[in-house]
């Protein structure tokens, strides 16, 4: 065998394991998207039940990502990527670590959901909801944008979580007027209060995502980009 | 050059690169711990000043980072290190995205460090003081035993986490009965309780911090043991 075809076997066992690798990044991602819809379902419908099954099946997550990781350092000893695909499997490695933490938000929110609320506490909810299907919409998309390496979706995940953030300030501040007239329902609606703060974690987590298809497509670290910096890096 | 030369070269071009990421990440730390530590006294002595030097030297931590990133990039494409040279490659990358983010939290603390607080809030602000200082001495346990790949003493930071826990969940009820005692203060006292929480999530990343020196010294990801069964797997 010459070098050349040797070089091609090399490289086409590392597509070949790669792509493995990204469907269980894929397979992970989808099992988030689940979690966060089901934590948000039980805390909205008040079903402890669903609750507990969110809190259980976060173990699975942890495995994934173990798994995941475990295949990362793998194809890195034993096929030497260099240039990008090296930037491909850090990229993932990078991506499961904010994956495994957006499933500790969700274990969180599933907590909050084993207290129960009175009616007009459940108005309060409301929001949450809203904010947990905005966040939903962005996992989604970033992990759709994670399977094609594009960066435009990318791009756009990265400013819709300025948005995001102004949607949590707004039911922070409702959340404290609530309190302040309420007193008495202060540690209740504390728990919705953290549970706003992981819904909006979890956004800043997507944002984490789409930078490191950044990373990977264009070879540039973004982190501490403005969303204008970043606008202009990535069209060069 | 016969092989083994050859490889002891290389092994020892390794060592020099490696010991150098090694001291920038030391030297990343210790802007850390100076970090926390400012951020503390700003919010304590109201020190306004002092809290705007700590927003601002982020950037520095920032930089650090991507520096840092960029070099453990460049000595896995150069040097291909394999068994235990990757993992110590792989540890401190992940080492310094745990490092930025307790970046982030003492960026938030400062800001809440903006807020002026009257005498009866200053006292609360007391246990906070003691809750970080305590973080601080976690922060520089585990930088310590990353210096040394000192796996008995990761061991004790990562159990040192239980003990923040509780000692968080102290303040946040303490913060909650004030806030009910005193509605009007809500929003204000909130600063306190989200600089708690920032206090107690840097006491989560040092935690992180000793799991990646265990991953290591042992080979093992650690990452979602129990303290019994940590303290089994690292005996083995």
């Amino acid at each position: 065998m010459d070098k050349l075809s040797l070089n091609k076997h090399i490289s086409s066992s590392f597509n070949e394991e790669i792509a493995e690798i990204r469907s269980h990044v894929m397979a992970m991602g989808g099992l988030l998207e689940q979690q966060l819809n089901n934590a948000l379902k039980a805390i909205i419908n008040a079903d402890a039940q669903l609750a507990k099954a969110v809190i259980d099946t976060d173990l699975k997550v942890n495995d994934w990502q173990l798994q995941i990781d475990k295949e990362c350092t793998s194809i890195i000893v034993k096929r030497q990527p260099a240039a990008s695909d090296l930037r491909l499997v850090l990229a993932i490695m990078k991506a499961i670590t904010d994956l495994e933490r957006i499933g500790d938000e969700t274990r969180r929110i599933a907590r909050a959901a084993l207290e129960s609320f009175n009616s007009e506490q459940q108005e309060l909810l409301l929001n949450l909801d809203n904010l947990g299907r905005h966040v939903g919409q962005m996992l989604h998309d970033v992990l759709d944008a994670f399977a094609r390496m594009d960066v435009e979706t990318a791009l756009l995940v990265h400013k819709e979580d300025k948005k995001i953030d102004r949607e949590y300030e707004v039911i922070t501040r409702q959340l404290m007027t609530y309190m302040a007239e309420n007193p008495h329902s202060i540690p209740k609606v504390m728990n919705v209060l953290w549970s706003a703060r992981s819904i909006e974690r979890i956004g800043d987590r997507c944002k984490n995502l789409a930078e490191y298809i950044i990373f990977f497509v264009k070879g540039k670290v973004v982190r501490h980009s403005s969303a204008e910096q970043l606008e202009q890096e990535i069209r060069i």
